[in-house]
């Protein structure tokens, strides 16, 4: 068995699960010769056995004895001697920070006795008795659970009687009067006298910080935060260093470097003359660390040598509480210092150029969803708020802006250069120029792969979606939650990295890319194996990735080029015509604006590969919605507008034609090819005749066609020849070589399955862990996301949204088997992935695991995948 | 190389590739000594050297006269002798049988001089001139490519001068006047003469032969029947055997046993004086066979010996054509004969009994498609029939009656015994008790899995639906498809089993199940090694699986018990509750209605296992269609009916709360169990109370309980200790002791990667492979059939529709993995089929390849499945 107490100097910064942090940081600050007053630390082993058994195990109090005698030997004093008395602080300590959810006591040791001593010794009986009192007041509370608004009502009365309205100004004959005040309330109160025997104290206060670690906010703390009930926390018994013992001694918190910024130099706060209790209390205000240079010179040189040794010894930012006797520092603990993203980043670019960290350690130690923050426009973490609702967080971001409902109005306001929020329903494809002009979408229905939330990330815009609780009323223009009613115009905040509705327009921060940013990533590049590229479906987003890093465009959907305003006419032309010759006509029409999409897009990625995925959807997502037009054909027939009610009554007819009960499942992907090839042919003639006029100017285009949702391999050998026909006719056209390659989303189990099939045909593949995760799990993620999976996800039936982190279990099983089966046909092919997978870190880590080839994201993800992949080698690399 | 040219007496039954199933037929006959007319065969090779080099191949002719000769040896005669001329048959003779799609010519080798010669030696100028006259018109048509009219027209020319209407009245005289005239009409028309050198009319048939195997209408058959082009036509060269030479010769055709019925027996006719061309004309009637007996006795039994001779050796059932030259018998074909499933199954079990077949041939040869019709009410095959349109084959058998578009009118009109079809855009639970009164249903939306097709299947209903071409008016009460309107009241027809709608009313035949039938099943019990079990809801329904030969209810579906007209109100209170407490209300008002119901069930199986599936349908197919209710609801507010228009406004909210976007994917399965535990806690509770009722009153159920779509073992966890708590408190209740299993359904691919995981807690894994396929493939089948599958099977991207055979690639590969897996955690793990593959000969193959406990289908299915589990065990056998 492990020992129960462990004096300071014989733990190090290793032991944290059974020192806790504190206890580990005192330890192994002791260990490398800070002044840190003597102590030890009972376990966490120690606080489990008392848990367990209701009372403090058999042994522990005789080890503290032991301990305790050799603390009072360091110290040169005795607990309850008068003459040199030692007073100890009892602290909790976990091994995961509960900052202030458990149990504290200070100055303990102290009676009538030992004050007096105290007093004597220090040449200040005001001093001593105020220490008592603090110590009664804490002990009173904290053990005795006495109310602690009995001890502040019997201070003000003294300092009422005395006249005086501050603490300090309280002579030590009033202090006197309020220990006996506080001696006689414990009496009253309790029906039992303060214990006098300071050994009787430090038992009782082990007993009671044991205690606190099952105290109801403590439970509740641990529960929110996921913390292990079974974890128990560490006391310290620490030698008391007093802050209180005048103008030269003082206490303060602070931080080796800007937590906020990361620069470098102490960032704190400190206050003379007074206990660790007081800087937090608030009653007095506590001053900037840089003056204590001019107060006590020698000692904040001492604090700025400990902080550089510090942060040298842990290899990081540290976050430090200390005490200054009579101008002696003493540190009281020491830890890991929170800070912000930016902050993050440059401190560890800091630290590796001072020759502190190295390069991996410096990428290892960022976390991804946090840096992931410098990338969107931030609520200013400072603001005050009235957050109204919450939906899903769609797409990250926060924008501020005027309510508008309908999609026209958005885009003349838009266009205006006003901000404007799009509130609906759920969004359509003939939202899309009102999505465009808007500062950020608010829907109530859909889940996280709604139309608005696809659109919206593409486009980097905010995107809050699936708000239930928002009623919608288009007709009066207005959406209420509760009994909070918002009008069209009224300003609204949106975050869609939370899914908060804020109301009113709360103050943003915009995104920073700043060097050390930069020389991380770049560090990362050097690092990682896995290739990066972006899912781009125009020339700006292309360039936007590229900026960020991309390495190639491993996903360039062209559906969105489909539902342009100038397109959307041409493309339900198509979608409505009855004969193969009307259909024609219209592919013509698209044929030339497509060709210019390609072209503005490979131009962009000039040298790279960019991977287009031919039409996805079903069709009925180009027609107008059944009611919508069922209304207007309804207006149309009241007017005797025959011509509307002709074009309408098609439209109605095809649209019903193409009703789907399950339109995930439905008519959609390389079925529209197989079905309707002059649609896919039209696509890759455009794509040919790009790429033709790209090599004619002396450009370096790298075309991958991608067929998406192949599950037979029939379907992409159909599919490959027609392209392989159309490739023929435009060399034939152009008189250029037009290099391509030609290979298939992996997006339904079967195509997994059967991958050494497919593999035949497909030079490459694409892993659309999006649809893969919903057919493999039988999830709609639409349905999913906001009728069961909360549920699953807070019963722990799942440990992750799959949406989000990649199922390795099931849906991973296929990616690995669908890469041999892929690879055992054609060695070379080439393989990546391309759901919002490709942009998560623990995703990408089994991305790297498997041995893909690339991860293709969001643009604006690009930069978490690159230093995700970075770790996902370190993290490999370490494990092996 | 392989000779081009083979005697008839080198050949057998077994080279039917190469000499066509005629020519393996005279040959195998030949072989056993049967009386057939000498001559040769020339094989299919030299047919596809003919096709490939577009004229008759080098050598082919040398060979023919080599044979020729011989042949002429053997018949005592030469071709194109004055004196005894050798006339022959050139008759084509597929692989594959095409009847009449390919080019015969009889009597080759007469001209001037052996007619005159034939006339002399048979003593028959008369008999010699009409086989003449009959050479010129086939060979002038077949080989000389002439219009038929044309020898029609101076045949009729000639009658009518000579004054007689029938063939056989004229004169010897008028037949020379008629062979003038054809070769005059010869000579005119294609300006060459008639070829009077036999050799050359050889040369010529043959070539004319070889040249129909690419005539348009034998490619039509071919395409149409899925034949290969590359097989090829053999030609077969045979002496003439002369029917037409007075009365005691003749012709005719015959079954060795009543095609239709089965009985033994000879079922045939014949003609006296007549060529094989003259029964097939049918200018003459031909007289039953039994009357050749009274004509010519010795060659009746002579007959009668060859056919027994016949079936024994072919061990089956012979389609025979004869010729009896001056009673002498001569057999010129014999095939195995076409039969109707009745005939098919009586013929096996008296051949078996007749010590010819094997029980196991008798099953092996058995098709299964063709025996389930005897399961189900036909069109009788007979009947004059108008088909008005064609939509998905959704529940077998046929069904006539008047049209009805409201499901009350159906039931009120059922319930007077008329015969009504339900006619519906789709159906919903709603509409149960209509379809329960209905002889059948008629959808113009929906697939093979739609509502209306599982509940028709499930109670053995016709259906047909997503007949998209059928407009439905439900306010006018008609359909109309085309310019054809039906009214309400009009009769229809509609054979489930094809898809077909038919107006009118349409005989149909019952189903006949007969002791040949129990023979033939009950050996196949004896052969099988796959358990067979049925789907069953009700105690009817097990019934009737008993009845068919099930050994227990693989799969009982709970949610069609939610669907009964009492008890819709009440699953819909239970949807509609705002608290738990209502919910409760309601679940406790359910709770004895689902205990009769499944005490019905395990009474009915009595010592059989009854796996009941709790439920499965997303709660929103409970409540009314969302249009329907607001329709109601905006009616209600016009009434002011204040009670109706607050009961609507809550169930439109829930129904839109509901609301999916792919309900495939959704809100359903264990996911309703996760989240309404309440729900699955009543089914299981009712489900034991049956059992406790079922054990006190002496009986033995086997309670199977079945979690459906769960994906994550810790669902499955979740379930088994909700019923494993509600099992203790229902043993405690009754007393009784209660053995359960507790299983799962394995129908997302998930289930089937993680089965390992899932059998740590599964005590039986049933595939449920209609979910399973719709994942697998990313297939919404409702959609798929109606929209993209169709051109696959046309295309043949996909060799079956995967709904109907269970693909064994992809579908196939996660059940042999989920076996694996599954028993490997649990080796005595059972595990079944419950999808529409579990009635489906090649999938049921497949089950017992991979080692599956048992399939569970239709009790329709059950007798199909026993024969196909034989079956599979037997082309396992063979194979291995």
């Amino acid at each position: 068995m492990m020992p129960w107490v462990m004096a300071f100097e014989e733990g190090s910064a290793e032991d944290r699960a059974r020192l806790g942090g504190k206890g580990a940081g005192l330890a192994e600050m002791s260990r490398i010769g800070l002044p840190v007053p003597p102590g030890f630390t009972i376990t966490t082993e120690a606080c489990l056995a008392f848990q367990d058994q209701k009372r403090l195990p058999d042994g522990l109090m005789d080890a503290v004895w032991t301990h305790l005698a050799q603390l009072e030997k360091k110290a040169g004093r005795r607990l309850g001697d008068a003459a040199a008395p030692l007073l100890v602080s009892v602290r909790s300590g976990a091994p995961i920070s509960m900052p202030g959810m458990m149990d504290t006591v200070l100055n303990l040791g102290l009676n009538a006795e030992t004050a007096q001593g105290l007093g004597q010794e220090t040449g200040s009986r005001r001093f001593a008795l105020d220490s008592y009192r603090r110590f009664i007041q804490m002990f009173g509370n904290v053990v005795m659970h006495m109310d602690h608004g009995l001890f502040e009502r019997a201070l003000e009365a003294v300092k009422g009687e005395a006249g005086v309205t501050e603490d300090q100004e309280l002579s030590a004959d009033a202090l006197q009067q309020i220990i006996d005040r506080y001696l006689k309330l414990v009496l009253d109160r309790t029906g039992q006298p303060f214990p006098t025997d300071p050994r009787q104290q430090l038992e009782m206060a082990i007993e009671a910080v044991f205690d606190s670690w099952n105290n109801p906010r403590a439970q509740v703390y641990r529960r929110i935060n996921k913390i292990s009930d079974q974890l128990g926390t560490a006391v310290n018994v620490q030698a008391m260093a007093f802050g209180n013992l005048g103008d030269t001694s003082g206490t303060g918190v602070l931080f080796t470097r800007n937590p906020n910024t990361g620069q470098p130099g102490m960032y704190g706060e400190f206050l003379t003359n007074a206990q660790g209790e007081d800087v937090v209390a608030g009653l007095r205000t506590p001053r900037p660390i840089e003056e204590l240079k001019a107060v006590l010179p020698a000692t904040y040189q001492q604090l700025q040598e400990v902080c550089a040794l510090l942060e040298r010894h842990y290899r990081d930012m540290q976050d430090i509480e200390f005490t200054i006797e009579r101008e002696r520092l003493y540190l009281l603990q020491t830890r890991t210092g929170k800070r912000t993203a930016r902050a993050a980043v440059k401190i560890a670019v800091d630290l590796v150029k001072d020759g502190v960290l190295s390069k991996e350690d410096a990428i290892a130690r960022q976390d991804p969803a946090q840096v992931a923050q410098l990338l969107y426009r931030q609520i200013d973490p400072a603001a005050e708020l009235h957050e109204m609702a919450k939906g899903l967080p769609a797409s990250p971001g926060a924008a501020a802006g005027q309510v508008v409902f309908d999609a026209d109005e958005a885009e003349r306001r838009g266009q205006k250069g006003e901000a404007v929020i799009l509130v609906r329903p759920e969004t359509t494809p003939d939202d899309i120029h009102g999505i465009v002009a808007a500062q950020g979408v608010l829907t109530s229905r859909g889940g996280m792969t709604s139309h608005a939330a696809i659109v919206a990330r593409g486009m980097g815009k905010p995107a809050v979606t699936g708000c239930e609780t928002l009623r919608i009323n288009l007709a009066e223009g207005t959406f209420t939650v509760g009994d909070v009613t918002v009008k069209a115009g009224d300003l609204i905040t949106i975050d869609g990295g939370t899914g908060r509705v804020i109301q009113g327009e709360v103050e943003t921060v915009a995104p920073t890319l700043f060097d050390e940013f930069e020389t991380l990533l770049g560090w990362a590049d050097g690092i990682r194996r896995l290739g990066v590229e972006a899912n781009a479906d125009t020339p700006e987003d292309a360039q936007r990735a590229r900026d960020f890093g991309a390495e190639g465009v491993g996903l360039c959907r062209t559906e969105h080029m489909f539902m342009g305003q100038d397109r959307l006419p041409v493309v339900q032309e198509m979608i409505l015509a009855e004969t193969e010759r009307e259909r024609a006509r219209a592919l013509d029409r698209l044929l030339p604006m497509q060709e210019e999409d390609f072209f503005g897009i490979l131009k962009a990625m000039d040298g790279q590969p960019v991977t287009i995925r031919l039409l996805d959807p079903p069709l009925h997502e180009f027609l107008p919605d059944e009611g919508d037009v069922a209304a207007e054909l309804a207006d149309s027939r009241a007017k005797g507008d025959l011509r509307s009610v002709e074009r309408l009554t098609r439209v109605l007819g095809r649209a019903r034609q193409l009703f789907e009960f399950n339109p995930m499942l439905g008519f959609r992907g390389v079925r529209l090819g197989i079905v309707y090839p002059e649609i896919y042919a039209m696509q890759v003639r455009a794509i040919f005749r790009a790429e033709a006029r790209l090599v004619a100017a002396g450009f370096d285009p790298h075309v991958e066609i991608m067929i998406p949702l192949v599950g037979v391999a029939a379907e992409l050998e159909r599919m490959a020849a027609l392209v392989a026909d159309v490739h023929a006719e435009e060399e034939r056209r152009s008189g250029e070589a037009l290099p391509y390659q030609v290979g298939t989303m992996i997006e339904v189990p079967r195509a997994a399955l059967t991958a050494g099939a497919i593999a035949e045909t497909a030079q490459f593949f694409s892993f659309g862990t999006n649809d893969l995760t919903q057919t493999t799990f039988g999830y709609s993620r639409d349905d999913a996301e906001s009728k069961f999976l909360p549920a699953y996800l807070a019963d722990k039936i799942l440990p992750e949204n799959p949406f989000v982190v990649l199922d390795a279990d099931g849906v991973g099983q296929l990616v690995r088997m669908g890469l041999e089966a892929g690879r055992k046909t054609r060695p070379d092919l080439r393989v990546g992935i391309c759901g919002e997978h490709g942009g998560d870190p623990a995703s990408i880590r089994f991305c790297h695991e498997v041995g893909l080839d690339y991860v293709s994201c969001s643009p604006y993800r690009v930069p978490i995948a690159r230093l995700a992949a970075a770790q996902a080698v370190l993290a490999t690399a370490t494990r092996g």
